[in-house]
């Protein structure tokens, strides 16, 4: 990714070394509740998602319905129906957190990189007036157990672009649902993972969820449902 | 089950039909947005579940805890969170509905039984002043898919009382799941199968559902959760 020139040297020196090396940079990285506004980014990840799942003639959300499905007007507080984190990246330091939100202070951190990215779509996914890029997101709900009586979360997509991944990014998003799970005093965070996606399940194993073997997943969905909206 | 004393027939007759008989009688169900004062039978219905299974190490749930999470004070709108369907039964019929939830009108129906069924927990599940025994449940939450930028429903658990089994009445109380998706115009209903259940998915399949092969789930609980609150 392009970095923002560093500032001059506050006098001249003879030798001076690049902030930055082809050896090692560092990528600054903040988790935040996504807003309306970053409807057009959710989207755009959305659809890659579709891209790189082979599954675009599944694909039919657009702007308005992502917006007027995440973000109703009147919307109930922050994790008590559709959430989404941001994963926004970026060359220089996030300022200090000003209070955006009651209910979540942005998660700031930072990754070692061995070598920089070069991000194909920095304008596209630029955020804010700054040189910050969205890199990706995670969307979640509540989800419940009766035997606990506890809610918990199911998150149901996780998505890092394509230049960001293998980089513990993912692990930034999925931590971050599970930090939130925790401090609230939830029972368990829930996802699906597909059966032949060894590297998937080994990752998911390391952050030390388990695999359910023996469940599988029913859907009633198009017309199989809607006929259903005609019963007495 | 006991059914009420018909009404006296309106003049004397040589020879009257009893109104029921053990080849044929008629057990009336209602199925209505549960409340508050229904969680002790909620409660009941739930350990049974976990006696079922024979999961009762894992059941932890109260009355007091049940409450404090499903009927929460100022409660969000129906279907916005979790929502349980409560099935009633009654060998009379039910009267009309008054409106007791402007959101959801009680769904009422009928079935037909060969034999007259013994509930030996009658008085248990006992609802109201009447002739009306709780059967069973569901509950179910808001789901989300980005692909359709719509919400669906995600039913948590469905279950009927081990004497009214195999006479229909878990279709009915996943068909008004069904039913309640359609009518919001929601994009899907989706819910969980062991994978040797083969009866259930037999009858899962027969009610328009499919059952996704390859996904498995994956749970994050326990202290593996409780230790990602002390993140930064």
């Amino acid at each position: 990714m392009a970095a923002a020139a560093p500032p001059p040297p506050p006098s001249a020196a003879p030798i001076t070394l690049p902030e930055s090396t082809p050896t090692g940079q560092t990528l600054f990285t903040r988790i935040r509740l996504a807003t309306i506004l970053d409807v057009p980014h959710i989207h755009n990840l959305i659809h890659q998602m579709a891209v790189f799942e082979n599954l675009t003639h599944l694909f039919s959300a657009t702007t308005a319905s992502l917006s007027a499905t995440l973000f109703p007007p009147n919307p109930p507080p922050p994790f008590t129906t559709f959430t989404v984190f941001l994963l926004e990246l970026s060359s220089s330091p996030f300022p200090p957190t000003t209070t955006e939100n009651p209910h979540f202070t942005p998660l700031i951190s930072s990754i070692h990189l061995d070598l920089p990215i070069t991000d194909p779509e920095k304008e596209t996914f630029k955020s804010g007036d700054n040189d910050v890029t969205v890199g990706g997101f995670v969307l979640f709900f509540p989800n419940y157990s009766t035997f606990l009586a506890k809610p918990g979360f199911y998150i149901e997509d996780i998505f890092v672009r394509e230049c960001y991944r293998r980089k513990g990014l993912g692990k930034l998003l999925l931590s971050a649902v599970a930090k939130q799970a925790a401090t609230m005093g939830y029972g368990r965070v829930e996802w699906v993972v597909l059966d032949w996606n060894v590297n998937a399940i080994n990752f998911y194993e390391q952050m030390g969820a388990k695999v359910l073997p023996e469940w599988r997943i029913c859907r009633l969905s198009g017309e199989a449902l809607t006929a259903y909206g005609n019963l007495n």
